[in-house]
């Protein structure tokens, strides 16, 4: 297998090396990728079955990324058979007044994956590090604070039995214009588009500089942040399955044994 | 399409009316149902998907049934090709310390479906009129009292755009023989056999009288209640996909229509 390593951020690589059109993961032609994708697949299904009855351990999976940069389509094919029953998809927008009167860490709490849980968070706890630095409503010391709250909140998930995954969706600033372009010439994606979405394209430099410090001061040990090239839809896919199957294959997950009770029953 | 009258409870039709061995939902042969089963489960992915994507309405599946019945086996297969995008599965078990603490419908009320969600109740409110009753915990006048309140809050949820589907997933006693001695034979079934299943089985009667009396009285024209002949696992897949597609498709779903806006707008 391919490693990660490349992509994930740390002391010596950051995100300007990494190019959104990257496809290291790609194989031989589309056919040999859908299929690729269908077994992945598959087997996420068969892992997360085991997570969800051995009742012990959980999973954050963390996708991050501009506007466009595929977040919904990851979730699509990354859990296209996936049964809903032990998967559960958060996702982050704009912080309601409920949510504002509290901690930026507090609506993530709130929807941690349980045991035997695999949650999927469409944005994140990290969008309190880049939109309001980008739009300059908190000061350098204040983001500092909060990557250290991140780090600590990341800590206290993994160290009581949590296995965080982050994923940060890098697209390049041509991809997202076509990308754009296509949301308003198909009928059927209209409701994707938001006018907002170009307020946020105009300050294009602004998060790129955003999410390198963001993914810098935040890429731990315990909590690493892989960034995916996804100006291919096919090549995000393929590695975002991969990278996350491969974390729930480590962990080694096993059925429970059966309760030695058992071996007496008796249904009447 | 098979019309669902003769399995949704109401003035001239009860529990007792409906065998769980019925198999009038099956088609020629397996293949041919496993095919079925296929088509219903990518329609559904593909009206869940313009029911997100129009953010205005909300559906609510309730899946009632004793230990064995299918209910988990139901989610698998009927949502085996929807993204958890728009699909969240809330699963009620003994309520919490902090659960108890309030009204029976508090914790039903946090997990009640947004716009452009599809939520499945694995066991619901209607918990709290079975196992009280079969358990003597409280008496005939406070049950009626959470008939009314059930009826009132299940009418709240539809006034305000839910669409409520109901199932009883209903097993013979026999039938519920073999699947119990089926997790006990299996080793990686053995983490859903529990103990105490077979101190609810052991009040089999009991049970069907409690589960009758409710039906009864919460099957309303708002939201009826639909008994699910369960003794075949293939039966009760098809039967339920095919109830909640027909009920999706009544909703005359659309994507949603372009912000005139969107015409002038240019991407740079």
């Amino acid at each position: 297998m391919k490693s990660f390593k490349p992509y994930c951020i740390g002391a010596k690589r950051s995100l300007g090396d990494i190019n959104p059109a990257d496809t290291y993961f790609k194989l031989k032609n589309k056919q040999a990728e859908l299929q690729r994708l269908e077994e992945l697949a598959v087997e996420l299904d068969g892992l997360q079955n085991i997570l969800y009855a051995e009742h012990q351990r959980k999973v954050l999976l963390v996708l991050q990324g501009l506007d466009t940069s595929g977040k919904d389509g990851t979730i699509r094919w990354v859990f296209s058979r996936t049964s809903p029953l032990g998967v559960r998809v958060a996702a982050f927008k704009a912080p309601s007044e409920i949510e504002k009167a509290r901690d930026f860490l507090w609506r993530c709490h709130m929807v941690v994956p349980g045991t035997g849980e695999l949650a999927v968070w469409n944005r994140s706890h990290y969008e309190d590090v880049l939109v309001p630095v980008v739009e300059g409503w908190i000061d350098a010391a204040e983001t500092q604070r909060r990557y250290a709250h991140i780090n600590n909140f990341e800590r206290l998930l993994v160290e009581t039995g949590t296995t965080v995954i982050k994923c940060m969706l890098h697209i390049s600033k041509e991809e997202q214009k076509k990308r754009l372009q296509d949301r308003l010439d198909d009928p059927d994606k209209h409701w994707k588009f938001s006018i907002g979405d170009l307020h946020t394209r105009s300050q294009w430099d602004d998060y790129q500089r955003a999410y390198a410090a963001m993914l810098q001061a935040t890429s731990t040990s315990h909590a690493p942040w892989y960034v995916i090239p996804a100006d291919n839809k096919r090549h995000r896919n393929l590695m975002i399955a991969q990278l996350l199957n491969s974390r729930l294959r480590a962990m080694k997950l096993q059925m429970p044994s059966a309760d030695p009770a058992l071996k007496d029953v008796v249904i009447d």
